[in-house]
């Protein structure tokens, strides 16, 4: 049993929770190795006290999760089975009666829960975020090292898109560039939708890209991430398209100076709110604290937007192993969208910054 | 109140079910015009019997929201509100108790339920995909549209990937340059991961790819699909690279026979599970019933994955309007991996078949 399963089965002993029954393929991917998204079909793995874990999964993709690494039970089912009677009937021969089951409730949905309901009539139903996220939120060496490559990747993307801005190319010809190129170097997905704002478009914190073409005195933003071996990266970089008005610049430096001012900030014991208000002053100072609509940032891992979450009132203190994004924005309809990301690694005594492409205003000519 | 809104009110009326509460980004969609992914922050639409609707949203997405025609009230949240103390206040004021509600059950998790559970005592929970599954099966003239133009789209990159293949090629590089061509069209996304799998990774109904290099004598398998205006499409090609062997040539064979068998057979009135066992007992009958582990298809629309499924026990009558997926494999390990996949819409008196790509086992030197 992995390092990962059997701190899960030690909380389940420390909770008196008799077992664990997980179906977000991320946390899957997590406590087995076996990556796999089978949309609307059963994705489960539960896991004991003591018996022996399984895994359910279509029965199309047990040699698939078999390769993956997972040597315990694993239980196929065809779209005419029903999964949870076979779910059912495995839990019962292990442990007879269940009392107390640990469930993911920020993702298993009610017709699920419903099922397990049924099925286990008069069991409790308790979170078992609390444990995934904690584990989740520190990362180990293997994975620290697969989220350095993302980064790197993610520096490779703005760098491929800064070379592609051109006078008549649209948002949508350089999301196309960028993607190519980081696909043809084994990416299998990028971790959302690849932004590239200019002009208008970029002064809405959350842009659908689109065939808007660059013109000289606008500001283009990236944001975009890749996945690597299951891993997202997430950056965002602002740069300018010829000479830029002393407004934009204005703005840039501001956004800039809150945002280093964070990542300067970041080590073992700081409160996460503290980071999100540092950033937040030196842009209200600035005059624009209506202009800057969200959370400093977010954790980031196997999903692109996981723990911490870098509110104004999150009293989490950061510790070492977490990776999360810090970005603040600054969005004035009309004259400028700024945002500047990088993930960080909080480190034992600070932090080591991933995400290394620079962040001097760039003026492309 | 546009007409699926009405439809859904009416439901609520005759089902004598207070309001709904839609929290899945597809049906929000659907029911407003409004696309949204706001991930783990809130998005909800509120539909009553008679009381206007609203929509609630973060705070930097309203704009976008009224952008899209939502002309309806809209609130606004920002990361350290409490939006659903919002909801509750804002539905308490409208209908002061409610008795029933409708929520996707499908789709809303245990926590966000948990939430409506203490915030409206003694609610009953009634699931709403029964009505939302049926309005959005049957598709209307503008989604129609849509899917057309997202079928093109996808003929055009099976098209794109198959002037690729070329000695010395690799999966990724392929799944790349058919990104490339397809985003500079101006499409957003892929409906899923884009496939390209040869030789034996092929013979996995769901490999993964990439960087095995292509070789004669392999077949190499196309699997995707483009999102065009929020509709996706959902294509599967085999093409031979060089001279395959006999028994390719009767896998693949036996695969397309069994797949415009199914694809002639779809009108009106022909059962879901018919269609299925049609091509399943060409497949049988050839000796591979073993091999074709997966259900004949899958509606399609708003999400990938949609209703009807067409599954071998499946009693649905198809109507016309239906938009689904004709996909047989056979995946022998070792010999070789062929699925050949349609999207087929059901019309008044027959069935018009979406993508185009010929299917006639095409031979690249």
């Amino acid at each position: 049993m992995n390092n990962r399963l059997m701190k899960l089965t030690a909380w389940l002993k420390s909770e008196d929770i008799d077992a664990a029954f997980i179906t977000s393929p991320d946390n899957v991917f997590y406590l087995t190795g076996f990556r796999s998204d089978p949309h609307e079909r059963l994705l489960g793995l539960a896991v004991f006290q003591e018996a022996e874990p399984f895994l359910i999964c279509p029965g199309m993709e047990v040699n698939d999760a078999k390769n993956s690494g997972w040597s315990n039970e694993i239980i196929g089912y065809s779209d005419t089975d029903s999964p949870w009677a076979m779910v059912e009937e495995r839990v019962k021969a292990r442990l007879g009666k269940i009392q107390r089951w640990a469930v993911e409730k920020e993702h298993l949905n009610v017709e699920r829960y419903e099922e397990l309901l049924s099925r286990f009539e008069g069991a409790a139903f308790h979170s078992a975020e609390a444990i995934l996220h904690e584990l989740r939120m520190i990362k180990d060496s293997k994975e620290i090292a697969l989220l350095r490559t993302a980064c790197e990747l993610a520096d490779f993307a703005v760098q491929t898109g800064v070379n592609e801005i051109a006078e008549g190319k649209s948002e949508v010809d350089i999301i196309a560039a960028i993607e190519y190129e980081v696909k043809k170097k084994g990416v299998s997905g990028m971790s959302f939708d690849t932004m590239v704002l200019t002009g208008a478009n970029a002064a809405s914190p959350h842009g659908t890209p689109g065939q808007t073409k660059i013109k000289k005195g606008d500001l283009v933003l990236f944001d975009l991430g890749v996945i690597y071996e299951g891993y997202c990266s997430d950056i965002t970089r602002t740069v300018a398209f010829g000479d830029v008005s002393a407004k934009q610049k204005e703005i840039y430096e501001t956004v800039l100076k809150a945002e280093e001012a964070a990542v300067n900030a970041v080590k073992p014991g700081v409160l996460a709110k503290d980071l999100d208000l540092l950033a937040r002053n030196i842009i209200g100072d600035a005059g624009y604290g209506d202009y800057f609509p969200h959370r400093l940032g977010h954790g980031l891992g196997i999903d692109v937007h996981e723990y911490p979450s870098m509110t104004a009132t999150n009293e989490l203190a950061i510790k070492p192993g977490m990776v999360f994004t810090i970005e603040p924005g600054i969005y004035v309809p009309g004259v400028a969208g700024v945002r500047i990301e990088d993930d960080v690694l909080v480190t034992d005594d600070g932090v080591e910054v991933l995400t290394k492409y620079p962040k001097t205003l760039q003026i492309i000519k």
